[in-house]
């Protein structure tokens, strides 16, 4: 398939005329080819309307409609064979392994929700059946289900360019959920975007959908995104990516005349306590799993463990020489984008400067992004917040505190977080059961003796956690919980059944013939 | 029991020394003693941190002692007897009857949480047991259930002194979610709440919970609610009021260092629309019914019809001369506040300025309420937004459309609504299943052949719909779903049992001894 450059409305192309951007390479620095004309403030008016238009035909259709529309979009990925993996290695310097690895991630993902969406779980139907002789008031007959929030505005993230992509998690459990999808491309990766928009337009088409169900508009600016949040027609939003994206993303909602929900998945350090018994059996293995898993993905993935306690003095010797010699044998990918890399080195500059010590150094990859480990003292870690703040990228910090009882008052200081995570053996469990009741109100996902990277796609995932970590956390953003972003309850009193919604109507017992 | 005018901190009490408040008797717009002193920034802040501090224990101790708690508040209030309906009458002036089955309803739905919580329904857990061997990764054990969000902060009604106040649904979603309460009681029934308030603190001691789990502030001014959002151990705000109030909140708890959710329930006017062959055939009834609901209660019900849409002739004349005379032997109780009463008068002198036509009139109560109906065509409803705006009382807005399709178009400027009601007859049923796909974007609840008033406490109710009914749609504030509002997911990897959490381990199923 040859790339456009195209936005794409419902199943049309359009060039747009606004400003133009192109892919990247990150290891050459050289433009890719075509370049993508910003969509024009009537395309994005065009792709809202369409998705407004199509909402309630397509939720009407039923969960095996959606469930077919998902599928077909899966099928129509895989179908794309390696010129996807090819595009998008050249976009985002990722190697073809994890890609493809990626590109499996995201079509289970869609197959996923096509089954939750087939079985109707979502809807999670509730009845109260009338009670006319009730006193001193009758009850009337209430019927519930869950129908989707209206078209959902979805972001792109630069980490995942599929699973939290185009077709990503966010526009599979969106479609399921019946809502119709306007995808704003991640200009880091437009190609791959283009790629994978023609196969949902494709799959469209072969299913038959009602025409504007999904959108994909480019700009090179903040503004496409500024309008797409503030446009009437979108009553939800979805996104992945910086702090300073979601918090702007979430004032551009909440300013609105009539406000809608965000969910935006931010900034997170995944603190991980390494208690002394553990420590002290087994130091070296905790070290190499520490450094794999900060470095994976070139430290670019949201549940990267950036902070690190260690929890005694037995073995944190043996502890920091392994993550030394680990480290130095560690050399990194370049990062997703000129962007990144440049924010990375920033953060790592600054975090020299305010470090007593120099920090533990990786090798030196082509982008000359080089992995860097921090090792503090607990009373250097507090005293500065902005130890505190995620380093996007192959960089992690080490505290070393005496004792496990010597976190709580550090406790109050850390924000929301995706995950959080403690090592330990079993004389470690009684003081590791209190320290994870004070982590429960900072974290959505809390481990034992595993790695924080590596969110598995099923039915108890919460990819989740107070503020910064998401906008929400009452809201998963991985697995088929969260389809419930895009979910809102309906009420129905007394509704004979053919007045009913086709989507609810599916749930009910089939009447008698 | 002899009301002592002070802020309750967990089981304590203490005179607040800020402006103090007082109730007033709306009927005689006489003073009531005692005085309730505004609480201080330290007693605010010391109520917080006790919610904080008793968070983890009264988390960890699970449902059944939250059922306890529940079922003991329940017993104590009733234990208030005719005390707890008088004060509330004096200071309400709704009647006796009433305000019992509004105690009725609130001890109903104390008991009603407290069997979620003791069957742990809200907890939904989910487990995806290890897959050791899977290929390429293999799948660590994935344990969700959900938990209490944190210290929830609960602003009481003035229309529910008792449903929605103190005790009211909030609260009892709340504590049933294991959150601690702080509430910040409505000015216009001091007294009321502080009896709820002493029967919550007896219930608590009595079934020996943390102190902190519940707390009583008063403030004469908006500054204790706004300290109360923005305080940093309040991690979740549930509202029931004006919309000009919930806003304040929501933005006061969106622009935290560390945003919160507000559940906000807010404006509705729950429009209900009047097919041909319904108006045809049983106008007088239809008639009745609407007089009846929208002066129920003095028409101080979010749930009010505001607005009725005549969609046909035939029988609008009828129906126009029923309301009429059902309207004039229309008498009201005085409204709940002289504030209310005052933006009542207010709102109503508009919409005669506006109309082409004088209402439809009631008869006028002792505080100088009047019931008004007006009556406008299509295009006069139409041409100005305001009468798209509530008005808190008894008025409502007739619009008389010649066919139901000419209501399409306007569906685009109805905002978000609680509720929307259809009257129909078997041939209205097509033209109505049509309307109601259209009115699905807009509302929570949608009725068939009844009225809004009266919103049903049980399993299958939302009581919620798009801004600005509410601040977010997808919760309901009413039934066993708005438990929700106050719960997130937890998700616990490859933990051992023994470092699970008190309410998730009861979840599980038993250990072979």
């Amino acid at each position: 398939m040859s790339l456009r450059g195209e936005n794409l409305l419902g199943t049309r192309a359009v060039r747009g005329t606004r400003a133009a951007l192109q892919g990247v390479d990150p290891v050459s620095g050289k433009a890719l080819l075509p370049a993508y004309g910003g969509a024009t403030r009537e395309q994005l008016d065009e792709a809202c309307e369409m998705a407004w238009r199509a909402w309630a035909p397509y939720r009407e259709l039923g969960g095996a409609a959606h469930a077919g529309l998902l599928e077909a979009i899966a099928a129509h990925i895989e179908a794309l064979g390696e010129e996807l993996i090819d595009r998008a290695a050249l976009e985002t310097a990722l190697d073809a392994a994890r890609l493809r690895g990626e590109r499996a991630r995201t079509t289970a993902q869609l197959r996923l929700f096509a089954q939750v969406a087939r079985e109707g779980r979502h809807v999670e139907p509730r009845h109260d059946p009338a009670l006319p002789q009730r006193a001193p008031l009758p009850r009337p007959d209430l019927r519930m289900g869950h129908m989707g929030i209206g078209p959902v505005a979805v972001f792109g993230a630069s980490n995942f360019p599929l699973a939290f992509s185009v077709a990503g998690g966010d526009t599979a459990s969106a479609l399921a959920a019946g809502c119709p999808v306007v995808v704003k491309a991640h200009n880091a990766h437009p190609g791959t975007s283009e790629l994978v928009g023609r196969a949902v337009q494709a799959a469209m088409r072969e299913t038959g959908m009602p025409d504007g169900v999904f959108s994909l508009l480019y700009g090179a600016d903040e503004q496409i995104g500024a309008w797409l949040v503030a446009h009437p027609r979108i009553q939800a939003v979805g996104f992945t990516g910086s702090r300073a994206g979601g918090d702007a993303l979430t004032r551009l909602a909440a300013g609105r005349a009539r406000p809608i929900p965000v969910f935006a998945e931010m900034s997170s350090v995944n603190p991980v306590f390494v208690f002394p018994a553990a420590l002290r059996e087994r130091a070296a293995g905790i070290a190499a799993g520490f450094v794999q898993s900060m470095s994976l993905g070139s430290g670019q993935f949201c549940t990267k463990p950036g902070v690190l306690f260690l929890l005694g003095d037995e073995g944190a010797r043996e502890f920091l020489d392994c993550v030394a010699l680990q480290l130095r044998a560690t050399r990194t990918a370049p990062l997703l984008s000129a962007g990144i890399a440049a924010r990375f080195r920033q953060a790592t500059q600054e975090a020299c400067a305010r470090s007593s010590s120099p920090p533990l150094p990786g090798q030196v990859a082509s982008d000359g992004t080089q992995p860097q480990v921090f090792v503090l003292d607990l009373a250097e870690f507090a005293a500065d917040a902005a130890w505190r703040e995620e380093m996007f990228g192959p960089a992690a910090v080490i505290v070393r505190a005496p004792r496990p009882e010597d976190i709580a008052p550090l406790l109050d200081e850390l924000a929301g977080q995706l995950t959080a995570t403690v090592i330990v053996d079993p004389p470690d469990h009684a003081q590791a059961a209190q320290l994870l009741r004070g982590l429960e109100p900072l974290a959505g996902r809390l481990l034992m003796n595993g790695w924080p990277t590596g969110v598995e796609v099923c039915d108890a995932m919460v990819h989740a956690g107070p503020y910064p970590a998401c906008s929400d956390a009452r809201f998963s953003s991985v697995g088929t919980l969260s389809i419930r972003r895009f979910l809102r309850p309906m009420c129905y009193q007394n509704m004979a059944r053919e007045l009913l919604p086709g989507w609810l109507r599916e749930q009910l017992p089939p009447t008698a013939a």
